[in-house]
């Protein structure tokens, strides 16, 4: 059976099975992103200077990979994050980097649910591991984590759906 | 024995020994920060509505998870990343967002050094594991991570010291 692939956010943790798969996105990063970012928050020669990162190990200009990460944060909010029934996420497992994000890539998401379990100590609330992926436009993964979400369940929310 | 504290980074590999305290930073973070941060990479109510944050689980404005990461990263440019030894990052584990983060708190760091070898593929390199611990203006720890580090080792380096 061919999976089905959700184009936009759920609402509430039953949204989120295992084996569910959200996916979406074509965000641009511009070489101007990229020295924006990362001259306020990683201002490293890789990310910041276009000469010194063209004698470097990489070839060039690459993204400070925690802009890489707020960038797969919105297009997360996009298609991923449950609204109404999202409440935070206490953390995030195995963060990979694993390509080179370049100025001129387009990056998409591929989110797919883990493992999902109501609280035990939080009843109307339920967990969720996702397999989060962030692709360029090559279709190869670039950055790889496992972030935990903690959400509110739809049968706890009286009068919504 | 008192551990030392390095406040300021080191040079290469052989700098971050077990043990290693690498320390400092004092960093504000304003609501206009939290803000454009957020509408850009994170626009979920909790970080862009200071209304619906008011009335919400935090009970006012909290920044984004990533904003406190990129906030880190800032301050681990700036008293541990190694210069010129750095090379890149494969990864983090166990990114863990244990406190929120508010308009008027002030950062700084704290990374202890929990595992440092030689690579056994790459000679003239190691790889350092650390425990990054970010904390606020009352010592409270807000969230902490365990980045891998790529160095290179000084002995390698041929005239430098």
């Amino acid at each position: 059976m061919a999976e089905t692939i959700r184009g936009e956010p759920g609402r509430w943790f039953e949204d989120y099975p295992v084996g569910a798969v959200y996916a979406g996105g074509s965000l641009p990063v511009s070489e101007q992103d990229i020295l924006d970012f990362a001259r306020r928050y990683d201002p490293q020669p890789m990310h910041v200077d276009k000469a010194a990162a063209e004698a470097g190990d990489f070839g060039g200009l690459i993204a400070s990979g925690w802009h890489t990460a707020a960038l797969m944060m919105q297009v997360l909010v996009a298609y991923f994050v449950p609204r109404p029934g999202n409440l935070a996420s206490p953390g995030i497992d195995e963060l990979r980097w694993l390509r080179p994000v370049r100025p001129g890539d387009r990056l998409s998401l591929r989110a797919t649910v883990q493992s999902a379990r109501r609280s035990h100590s939080k009843p109307g609330q339920g967990v969720v591991v996702s397999l989060v992926e962030v692709l360029n436009q090559n279709g190869n993964v670039v950055m790889s984590l496992k972030p935990v979400s903690l959400m509110r369940c739809r049968s706890a929310s009286a009068g919504e759906k």
